[in-house]
């Protein structure tokens, strides 16, 4: 299913030779057969971004996009020009074969940082995914595998417009990082009939409360990657709120399926900060927990230490997120935990069994609120991450 | 050894039945004895900050301090105007022991977040200590001891100048924060005759360049202190260039021990970031690295993984690191394994069996550098604070 369950788009997973897994799915395409080729995406902010994310930055920047190739098993990242021409070079390859721009064609890679790919290899690829390409459940799930690297599972979303249009979506990412391995890859498809600026808009509200509020392990990727692509091939012109509402939806869905399969954790957590004096304030508090190693380590060994979580509120500047710390209350899974800043009900009367773990915090300075998610910290993670031979 | 090194002081370490350790020494009492009470103190910046914080804060604000009672087992942290009050009667007492006014007694605690302290074994401790207190090396060790939670073992430093005076000092910091244990408590004493401005020069100087230039795991505790107590009993005016470079030198020596006895730590990692454009923008870009989970799990598993330094360092904003990313080198432990951005030497020539592992950054950019110290990132990291219980 995933990106071919909106109308006007083709898929395809092959095993190109590029993942050092044989006969692992590791090169997908996604083409968009319109009628339109509107696009938006959203980037890494890493210095270090990757040959792919320079090359489909530009892409990107007139809001047309014809076509995406992915890959795993390599981030090409960290390889300088000849990693810039191997995007380039796989782009012109895919252009010919759709009928297409190269500056049409977005690129996207992930796997070992500091490598160049095989690209014979990326290019026979290209053509095997191009004769494979169909517009069925079966082709949408195997682009969905093709672009997974440590990840357990894919990660697809399907959602339906009332008013006759679809978004489709896949997206990549272990929740944690692999050695060498850069994270998230996203694509979302639609035959809704928008235009290019409302794509955009929709597209960087929706990562903005959803990609950009999940924490892992508070490590950026020089490979991350969203893209949204619209064929409109549905014939019907969305609402605009409507659309940005559903693409927000889809962007959350997704991003709740990394949490969700984070390599090593044994907890996904829901921290929801409230009674803020503005959006930000409550973000920055909610990252400020969500980025604590204790917090995360406590948590995995069901403890809901509610100490680790005021100390990390405590490193919020005054001026940032404005709060009495005699005021704050700590919720962990329904229990009252911390009130008033000290001590409330015992922490022994909190149940820790479920894997979603809710974490509900009141600064009791306003009424804005913003919530975060992030996985516990386990020892699979630090095996995963400390023992994992690349 | 430790504080009494210094003349003019005398210190003790009891157990006074406040660790939950059975028989634990857990107050320590140092005292000035003259000529001079002038001291300086540097307080952890998190705004739930504990109860002998907010005391001993007041206590440092004239430059002046008499008396320090240290205790573990107890961090009387967000414990509220109880808590505060525990730490006023706990300075009162020592007060009236040793003929003092109770704000020129410091008051310093760690252990368990939220709970209050057994004000009755803190008080006859206090007594006890009084009793106990002596100059020779045996008093200096003892209240080193005192200190400790999870350390492994004392932290001491011991510095004389050739002009006749001397700096002793304990820390305890475990490296790693276990279960609701808040971290850092220091005593540094002089018996070199200076004055309060020049006590607090010198000791923010020499925190800046070390306690605060080590980052175990990202976590600020609510309890840090570290005191200057100066007592003139060598009678010889200090050097200020001098004394400045001791101070720094003592914080130094006692934040390497921190690091050295991280729990669950492998290796200790020390990251020199040089070429920068100024000493913040190196600093930024070190601690952007010493904050990675994912590089920390990699060096536990003796992994340099030149990737993960890179994509830490491109978190850096231009703004505040300017540097050419196609510039940067990395090396590790001497081998350059990260050329102009991209690959260099092969990173199986690294030996990484030191446990001290060093990462030298060169951004290429300027002439300004500095170093940040970290740990590694190990299952036992995660055992200590996720499996303990409390």
């Amino acid at each position: 299913m995933s990106v071919t369950f909106a109308q006007g788009f083709s898929a395809a997973g092959v095993a190109a030779g590029i993942s050092s897994v044989e006969g692992k799915k590791d090169l997908a395409l996604v083409v968009n057969n319109g009628p339109l080729d509107v696009a938006a995406g959203v980037f890494t902010s890493n210095r270090f971004c990757a040959a792919p994310v320079q090359w489909s930055r530009g892409v990107v920047a007139d809001g047309r996009v014809k076509a995406v190739i992915l890959n795993s098993g390599g981030a090409n990242a960290c390889t300088g020009k000849p990693g810039y021409e191997q995007s380039e070079a796989t782009a012109k390859a895919v252009a010919e074969l759709v009928g297409a721009q190269p500056q049409d064609v977005a690129v996207c890679s992930t796997g070992l940082i500091g490598e160049l790919l095989p690209l014979d290899n990326v290019l026979a690829g290209a053509k095997a995914a191009y004769q494979a390409l169909a517009s069925d459940d079966q082709a949408g799930a195997d682009a969905s595998h093709a672009i997974m690297t440590t990840d357990t599972k894919p990660k697809t979303v399907t959602l339906e417009s009332g008013a006759g249009w679809r978004i489709g979506g896949m997206v990549k990412g272990s929740g944690m990082i692999a050695p060498q391995l850069a994270t998230m890859l996203c694509v979302i498809t639609t035959d809704a009939v928008v235009d290019a600026d409302l794509a955009k808009a929709a597209l960087h509200a929706g990562v903005e409360t959803s990609f950009n509020r999940i924490d892992v392990d508070g490590c950026m990727s020089t490979n991350d990657t969203v893209l949204l692509l619209a064929s409109g091939a549905s014939d019907v012109q969305a609402d605009p709120d409507e659309f940005k509402a559903l693409v927000a939806k889809a962007c959350a869905s997704l991003a709740r399926q990394i949490i969700g399969d984070g390599e090593g954790a044994s907890h996904d957590i829901r921290i929801v900060v409230s009674g803020a004096t503005s959006e930000e304030a409550a973000l920055a508090c909610g990252r400020a927990v969500a980025a604590s190693n204790l917090l995360k380590c406590a948590i995995s060994g069901n403890d809901p230490n509610w100490g680790r979580i005021v100390s990390s509120l405590g490193t919020v500047p005054q001026d940032v997120a404005p709060y009495d710390s005699n005021k704050v209350t700590v919720d962990v899974n329904g229990v009252r935990i911390c009130e008033n800043g000290g001590a409330g009900r015992d922490r022994s009367e909190v149940d820790m069994t479920p894997r979603e773990v809710h974490v509900d915090i009141d600064l009791n300075a306003g009424d804005a609120q913003a919530t975060v998610w992030t996985d516990d910290l386990t020892h699979e993670y630090v095996h995963i991450n400390a023992d994992y031979e690349s």
